[in-house]
């Protein structure tokens, strides 16, 4: 199959031109751009546009897309979306169409203050930062933490979300070695302006951190100071055995019961647990790092939309999420273990994985060194599947050996057909191998 | 009257102690904070806090508002809202609760192409760019454009959320004296990554670029290669006179005919024209700076709701901005006009000002050049009524002898009431003057 579809190992190329160095780039460029327009910012040179190509994946005719981290549409709460769109609108037209605080409405800050406080985790309304989707928050953070070149402490492969929110700041990074039993968290943490950790479901692995070493990275960033930043967009996406505790819970168990002020910033996300285009998503900090993040949001987007905040709200009160997530994971848990069986049948002489308890994706490592996940999307487009390289979780992109498939978006027998696809292009490769 | 208000004029202060030097910014700072955290990054530390306190200021009892640019609620179309948007959930749940391209949704960018295309400018869906709101294009311009110290043309005083939006990238700024007789367009923009107008009752001075100035910018971005963002958030809300074409139409003139590639990057927004809370502006310019554009939103917010997107197509395709323009008009053009009379009677003496043809604001200069709005700013708080500083509408906050003066959040009588406080503030000020 011969896709019209742009080529994602070239993808990066495409962009390089609008590079140019520091020293030059307020001065026009004939050599950049075709006409006697200034260069692009550095940054633009560096990125890639993956990301973009999965979100329009979707148009691509016969494509399977195992490439994206999209949910089932089918799970969309749709009745009742529609119902709280309208009363939201009715019953709060000042605050649903007018401009609101920048720090999110007080109602829905309140809420999710109480809906990640625990006993021992004391928030209010001041910890609670009301981001345009999950995304907004990385961008902002790296807004107010990060000058350039700014060292961040990640744990790699990352979220290439992640990488993309940062890149414009050219951050320097080091990797945290989370797996390594020799994994030393305050070595790690030192003179870092944040860490960052996914530490339920880590996008792209799958994998779950560990208590032992979710409770060393949080006495390392109370002793250390560097921000310990705790992405959770997957948390309640867990399939088998029982949740572990939140870094921010495990900050906050020392604390003298007064609202929160550690060092731990927690993300989460309604795209994982309603709908991704609400774009709704938080973060819940200290109110020193809330208030920054007010000023950065103030220069972004002024405001998130007043409608998709309060159906948020509505929702959180209505129990919305608790009345799908049965739905969600007796969903995602049979397209994880029919993606999973598929692969033994089809990839288990050329891959191995994990099977992940939660979250969205299966992380697969080639049993060869040699393999290049690069070389096997160009094939997997033309075979009709798209899937993850490894090379875009990795700040450097070196990482070749490795792909992300996603299981959420397509039924069971799709997923089969999708990895037959792949188990096709990898002959194709090796066939074509000068 | 006393106001436990956030004080403008030390509103700076508060966020100096997030500065640090570039070399210090990795390292934990003990004098920034009081505890051993990182520093917040270099730019938190020359910003201001006034936007977000104009958007809160709707919450001080009695405080009458008329710093910021807000609009009327009672003009905004709440029940033919609250229908488009049950109506676009239940019609079209994927694109609504999904995600969707990050360019915008294609439809939406089609509608606005028609919308903007005249004979001779020709738009297509490539390029137009579909933002979270106005101050999102403002952000994201300054994303693809600027390295750190970048050179922009700007036209002071200028508008507040442009300052706030490339402040973290620290530009150098060039004052373009468009009201010079021999303002020379090609030396003021020759060199500059881009020059920023909004040529349409210039926020904050409501004035008009005249037609002439508006040629010699467009020729000068031809010639020198510059590119010429033309912000026109207030288009729409022309009170008297007939209005000028848009530098884009006048750029597209000596086109081939073709899709537009000029350097004009034209913006725009429903916030003046629906209602704010919908989030929904734009960006037309030609398809490769969409084209960065997209891939710097990719890492911001990855795309705009696809709710308010739908909403907003469904309301250009209903003519919704045309049946509510007369009113808006009407209401608007009668408050300026209170306004103005109010002002006659009581701050004639204290100030000068040009009655705007369109907008939302009057630019009131003081008679006494040694008169300092930001300390004024302070009595008027404290006298119940909020109006803007120009401090803050200039990139280096030295201009003190100006206010300006919103009048289409509040009716004709709290405008002369306004206006009293405003005068009495001024008295008190003398009197208490050393």
């Amino acid at each position: 199959m011969k896709l019209t579809h742009p080529d994602f190992a070239h993808s990066r190329s495409r962009y390089e031109r609008y590079g140019a160095s520091n020293s030059e780039s307020i001065m026009p460029s004939a050599s950049a751009v075709s006409r006697t327009r200034p260069s692009f910012a550095t940054w633009l040179g560096t990125t890639n546009d993956i990301t973009r190509t999965f979100l329009s994946a979707g148009g691509v005719p016969g494509l399977i897309n195992m490439g994206g981290g999209l949910p089932e549409p089918g799970t969309f709460p749709v009745p009742e979306i529609a119902r709280l769109a309208g009363e939201a609108v009715k019953a709060h037209p000042g605050q649903v169409l007018g401009y609101g605080p920048i720090e999110g409405l007080p109602e829905l800050r309140d809420a999710l203050a109480k809906r990640f406080s625990t006993p021992t985790t004391r928030l209010s309304r001041d910890n609670v930062f009301v981001t345009s989707g999950g995304m907004q928050g990385l961008d902002l953070l790296g807004k107010v933490l990060l000058d350039e070149g700014g060292l961040v402490a990640g744990q790699f492969p990352t979220y290439l979300g992640a990488l993309d929110a940062w890149r414009p700041r050219q951050p320097a990074f080091r990797n945290m070695e989370l797996d390594d039993p020799a994994f030393d968290a305050h070595v790690a943490l030192a003179g870092a302006q944040f860490a960052y950790a996914v530490p339920n479901f880590s996008n792209p692995t799958g994998r779950m951190v560990p208590l032992a070493t979710r409770k060393a990275l949080v006495a390392a960033a109370h002793c250390t100071g560097t921000w310990l930043v705790e992405d959770d967009p997957y948390g309640l996406l867990q399939y088998d055995g029982e949740p572990l505790p939140r870094l921010i819970d495990i900050s906050a168990l020392g604390s003298d019961g007064t609202t929160y002020t550690g060092p731990v910033i927690y993300m989460g996300t309604l795209s994982k647990e309603i709908a991704p285009g609400l774009r709704i998503g938080w973060v819940i900090a200290e109110p020193e790092m809330i208030m920054a993040l007010t000023m950065a949001k103030q220069g972004s987007d002024l405001c998130t939309s007043g409608l998709t905040q309060h159906i948020a709200l509505a929702a959180l009160e209505a129990g919305l999420i608790d009345r799908i997530q049965p739905l969600l994971l007796s969903t995602y848990r049979a397209r994880r273990d029919a993606l999973c069986d598929a692969m033994r049948t089809e990839l288990g002489g050329w891959f191995e994985w994990e099977v992940p308890v939660g979250g969205m994706f299966v992380w697969a490592i080639a049993r060869d060194p040699a393999l290049d996940t690069d070389l096997l999307l160009h094939h997997a487009l033309e075979a009709g599947v798209c899937v993850s390289p490894s090379s875009v979780f990795d700040a450097a992109g070196r990482n070749r050996r490795a792909i992300r498939i996603n299981f959420t978006l397509n039924e069971p027998d799709r997923l089969a057909e999708g990895v037959r696809r792949l188990a096709e292009a990898l002959v194709t490769m090796q066939a074509r191998k000068p």
